[in-house]
C-alpha cells in the first residue's frame, strides 16, 4: 500500500455518503501505523462525528506516532463537535496527509497551521483532484454562497424532449430513469417550473429500489398557476414555490400550510434571484430538470455548472416537437455555450453525457 | 499465427480500399502454406485483378497445396475478370477459407460449389462479422437495389444545427469536420435539398489533407429552385439534380450541360423514388447531409441504414433555432424511430454517435 492507496481507501468511504452529510462535505479518514490500518472513518451525518473521530476512536490508545489520511483539511474551529485539528494533536499522530484544503477562504489553512504549530508533519495534496471533484457542490456553494447547478435533459437523439402534443413517456430505458433517481437523492433540491407540473403532475420525488433520500422541491411559477392537486404539494417531501408579486398567496397558504410560498417584489423573476434565495436557505445543490424554457434561462446566463443529459436512441423528428432548450436563439452559432464533455456513459440502450463549462473557450 | 489471423490479414487489406473499389466490393485474400504467406491480395479497382489474383500471382508456382483465406466467396461467372474459382482450382489449392458467401442471391453459393466439385475443401465463416460490415453497403445494394443510406447530422448538444437566422458556422471542430470528409471519400453520392444549397452554398466535395474521391452531388429540387453560381453546378464532381414534373429543364440544360437533371412526372417527390433513381444508376451509398427536412423525409419513411451524430459541446438554446431533424411531430413518443447506438467516439472536442436502426424494436 502506498500513500496514495491509503488515501484513496479515504476517499471511498467518503464517496460512499454523498447524499447523507449535507450540508457538511463528505470526508474519510485512514489511521496508519506500521503499514497497519488501524482505523477507518466517515462523516455519516450532519452533527454526528467527523471522520477523524470515527477513525481515532477505533485506533484508541495505539494511535500514537501513526499516521492518518484525510480527504479533507481538519477543522480547526467549534462547531456542533469540537475541532479535528485538536483531537489529533491530542492523540500524538505523527503526521497528517490531507487532499485538499477547505475551501472556505476563512478558514482554509488553519487546521494544517494549528497541527504544524504543534509539531505534527503535514503534507497536502495527495488525490487532490479526486477529494476536490468528491466535494465540487460543497465547495462551490461555500464559495459563491448558490448552489452548485446540475441541469438534467432526457431527449432523443435528436434533440426533443416531448411530441408536438406534449407526449414525453418515455423517451430513455429504465436504468437511464434509475440514474436520475440517484442524483435526486444526491442533490438537496430539485427544480422544475410550473408549466412541467401542469403538464406532468411529477412527484419529484426519490424512487429507488433500496430507497433514498427526496430532495427539497422547488418550484418557479411567477404567477401561482400551479393546479391544486399537484403532487409536488403533497407532504411526500418539502416543496418550495417562488412566484411573483402580484397572485395572492394568502389562501393558497392556508390550503397548502406545509409548502413554503416564497414571493418576489417583481414577476420578472431572474435566475440570479432564484440561486440567491436558495443558497440562503443553505441549499448546496439544485437539479434542475426543466422544462425547456427553464433550461434556457439558466445556460443563458451561463449560470451552471454541470449537464447531465441522457440521450435516448430515438429519432422523433418535427420541427414543431419540443425541444430540449427552449428560450430565444442567439443570432450567431459562436454564441452558443461553450462546454466541455467530461464523461460518456453507455446505461441499457441509452447514453449519458457528463458536460461542463469549458471556461477556456468562454 | 492462427486461421484467424490469416483471415485478419486478408480483412485488413481488403478494409485499407474501401471507397476505391466501387461498384465492386472490397476484397482481400491470403495465400498460406506450411505457415508461411506465400501471396497477399486486395481486389484495388474496379475492372482490375481481384484479390484472388494478386494473391496467387505472388504465390506461383508453390500455391499448389496451399491454403487461400478469401474475405468473400471467390466469384464462379466470368465478369470482366475470368471467374476466380477457376483459378484456385487451377492452382490445385488444398482448402479455401471463406469469410462470408457472396450476398447476391443468384450467385450465392455457386463459387463454393464449385470449388467443392473441383474436390478443394471449402470452410465458410471465419471472421463472418467484420467480413460482412465492410461490404455492407455492397450487400445492401445488391440485395435491395437501392443505396446504402447514412444519414449525418453535426448539431449542438441541445439538438441544434443553425440559429433562427440561419448561422451555422462552425458547430463542430475541425477534428470531426476531417471525418465528414473522409465519409465522403467513402460513399459514392452524396445528397442534400436545395434549400441546403441555397443557404450555405456547399461545394459538397471532398477536401482532405492527403486528397480523396469526390462523391456524386445529388440535389433534391422540387421546383429547380438552385442559384445559377451555386458551387455544386460546378465541374468539380459530378452532379445529379432531382425535380419535379413543373419546371422547365430545357434552358437549364443549355447554361448546364454537365450537370445531370433527372425530371419526375409527379411533383410529390418521395423518397423511395429519390433511392430507386440512384439505384437504378448504380448508386450503391449514399451520404445525407441535410437539410432538417430533408432528414426528417429519410427517418419517417424508415429509408436508412445507418446515422452518423456529430455532438458538439455547446448549448445554443432557442425553440425558433433550427432543429437537427425537421419535418413534422408525430402524436406520440412511442411512434419515434427507434434505433441503437453501435459506436461512440470522442472526436477532438466533439463527439461521434454512429447509431443504426434497431430491427428488434421497431
Amino acid at each position: 500500500m502506498t500513500h496514495d492507496d491509503y488515501m484513496k481507501v479515504a476517499l471511498s468511504v467518503a464517496e460512499a455518503t454523498v447524499g447523507q452529510t449535507s450540508p457538511n462535505p463528505s470526508v474519510g479518514a485512514v489511521v496508519v501505523k506500521n503499514r497497519k490500518i488501524l482505523g477507518i472513518g466517515s462523516h455519516l451525518e450532519p452533527g454526528k462525528e467527523h471522520a477523524e473521530v470515527h477513525a481515532l476512536k477505533q485506533a484508541g490508545s495505539s494511535a500514537e506516532g501513526a499516521d492518518i489520511y484525510v480527504t479533507l483539511e481538519p477543522c480547526s474551529h467549534y462547531g456542533k463537535t469540537p475541532p479535528c485539528a485538536d483531537l489529533i494533536i491530542e492523540h500524538k499522530l505523527r503526521k497528517v496527509y490531507v487532499a485538499c484544503l477547505d475551501p472556505n477562504p476563512a478558514v482554509a489553512g488553519k487546521g494544517v497551521e494549528k497541527l504544524r504549530q504543534a509539531g505534527i508533519e503535514v503534507e497536502v495534496g495527495l488525490q487532490e483532484t479526486r477529494a476536490t471533484e468528491l466535494n465540487s457542490k460543497f465547495f462551490h456553494f461555500i464559495q459563491s454562497k448558490r448552489p452548485y447547478v446540475t441541469l438534467k435533459v432526457a431527449m432523443t437523439l435528436d434533440g426533443k424532449t416531448a411530441t408536438s402534443t406534449g407526449d414525453s413517456r418515455w423517451i430513455t430505458s429504465e436504468k437511464a430513469r434509475i440514474d436520475v433517481h440517484k442524483q435526486r437523492h444526491i442533490h438537496d433540491a430539485i427544480l422544475v417550473g410550473v408549466n412541467t407540473v401542469l403538464k406532468d403532475n411529477p412527484h419529484l420525488t426519490t424512487r429507488l429500489p433500496q430507497g433514498g433520500k427526496n430532495p427539497i422541491r422547488v418550484i418557479l411559477d411567477t404567477h401561482l398557476k400551479i393546479q391544486e392537486h399537484a403532487f409536488v404539494l403533497n407532504d411526500d417531501a418539502p416543496t418550495k414555490i417562488i412566484c411573483g408579486s402580484n397572485p395572492d398567496i394568502e389562501s393558497f397558504k392556508l390550503k397548502h400550510p406545509n409548502v413554503q410560498v416564497i414571493q418576489l417584489t417583481t414577476d420578472d423573476i431572474t435566475t440570479e434571484d432564484v440561486l440567491d434565495i436558495l443558497g440562503e436557505q443553505g441549499i448546496q445543490s439544485l437539479y434542475v430538470e426543466g422544462g425547456s424554457t427553464v433550461h434556457a434561462t439558466f445556460i443563458e446566463r451561463r449560470l451552471f455548472n454541470e449537464c447531465h443529459w441522457y440521450i435516448a436512441p430515438k429519432l422523433l423528428g418535427g420541427a414543431d416537437a419540443i425541444s430540449a432548450v427552449g428560450g430565444k436563439s442567439p443570432t450567431f452559432m459562436k454564441e452558443a455555450a461553450l462546454l466541455e464533455f467530461t464523461s460518456v456513459e453507455q446505461l441499457g440502450q441509452d447514453i449519458k453525457l457528463i458536460v461542463r463549462p469549458n471556461k477556456e473557450g468562454e
